[in-house]
């Protein structure tokens, strides 16, 4: 469970690490050390160090890392070398409004699908995605060798949907319900919660001196200052 | 630095707990062990109790923890007994869904107001949100009490907003644009990056045995199995 969940951790800063890359390379940079990029991006320099050599050795003593090396390495690592196709379910407004997500675009995945129960919607499209009948589902997924499905639907019907999904046949699922699932061992399950996003604002509004480090322990006493 | 992310795991966890104590109560339970909570919900017991005994003592010997009270600590901890009323600048499909997003209605979060540049959407509503023109967002922002942004703009806008958003007094932000925005020490940004969930998503399909704990690393030998 923890060493799954450290791996996610890495991997995502992976992710941060290739965003970064791609920025240099837009400003004609050639190479960067590990000083360089945490520096400029706001990073740990021994994290970037300690993650990287974890895939192996990039850098290059005294030239630090060749970015162009480096981010075809990251590509490949996080598989984002490979194309896959994301079926939406759920064509309201969410589903909607991811199915035209700018983020998409600048990964590996494309939105081939929206699938929905609403008659009113099946056969409509936004952008260039066509809304189909969630009876449908396994058909297309076959059709469109659909990998990988993004759950926008009402928190009631998520884990019906889920399974649904996975009987399909998909293995990796991005999950908008606020609720949690229980998803098959095989399954790559990704909640993204926006209310816990929202509870953490909470709480630094209710104690806004937690920031930068200043990390006091709610219960713990206040020092006192020496007069 | 770090310490702010330990915190910030801490409090995505209160959240969950919290969620579990709610579908707990919801059943008629009055009282649960951090075992009982663990097993139920899949979560670890000895994290349970390391996170409550970090804001002070609530396990009774022998009973666990009274479920009400409990929930009215973790509650009192992230601050959800106070109300915060929401700003969403970017009327676009993202925003519109966020207006409506049923997570919102679940929390302490009220979304009062949308704001755009577009005149064709100004004075229209979303459910019962106004859209309003984000120039008059610093007199919006006083008249409604708005203390949190919501950013769901276009990547290239996104920092020009922030800045915008922090001047009208606004300390605490969520940001849907994918891309790294730089925040005044005393504002507390939070960044929903929906490519890296999607991008750990492709490192799981390019490496499906990553899961379960059984996390290879990806460039050591494989332990031979002897004949």
């Amino acid at each position: 469970m923890k060493v799954e969940k450290i791996s996610e951790l890495t991997t995502n800063r992976l992710s941060i690490y290739l965003r970064c890359l791609n920025e240099l390379t837009a400003q004609g940079a050639k190479t960067v050390s590990s000083d360089g990029l945490a520096q400029k991006f706001h990073l740990n320099s021994a994290q970037i160090r300690k993650d990287l050599a974890y895939f192996g050795e990039f850098g290059v003593r005294g030239v630090g890392y060749y970015i162009d090396d480096l981010r075809k390495h990251i590509t490949k690592i996080l598989g984002l070398d490979r194309r896959h196709c994301v079926g939406i379910i759920g064509a309201g407004r969410l589903g909607m409004a991811l199915a035209d997500y700018y983020g998409f675009a600048q990964t590996n995945f494309t939105v081939a699908a929206l699938f929905d129960a609403d008659r009113k919607k099946i056969g409509q499209k936004v952008g260039e995605v066509e809304i189909f009948d969630i009876k449908d589902f396994s058909e297309i997924v076959k059709r469109d060798k659909i990998d990988v499905a993004v759950l926008a639907v009402p928190a009631e019907f998520a884990q019906e949907v889920l399974e649904k999904v996975t009987e399909a046949g998909i293995k990796a699922v991005m999950n908008f319900a606020p609720i949690p699932l229980r998803a098959r061992s095989d399954v790559k399950l990704k909640t993204v919660d926006l209310t816990i996003s929202l509870e953490s604002l909470s709480y630094f509004l209710a104690k806004p001196n937690n920031l930068n480090g200043k990390n006091v322990k709610p219960n713990a006493p206040k020092a006192r200052i020496k007069k």
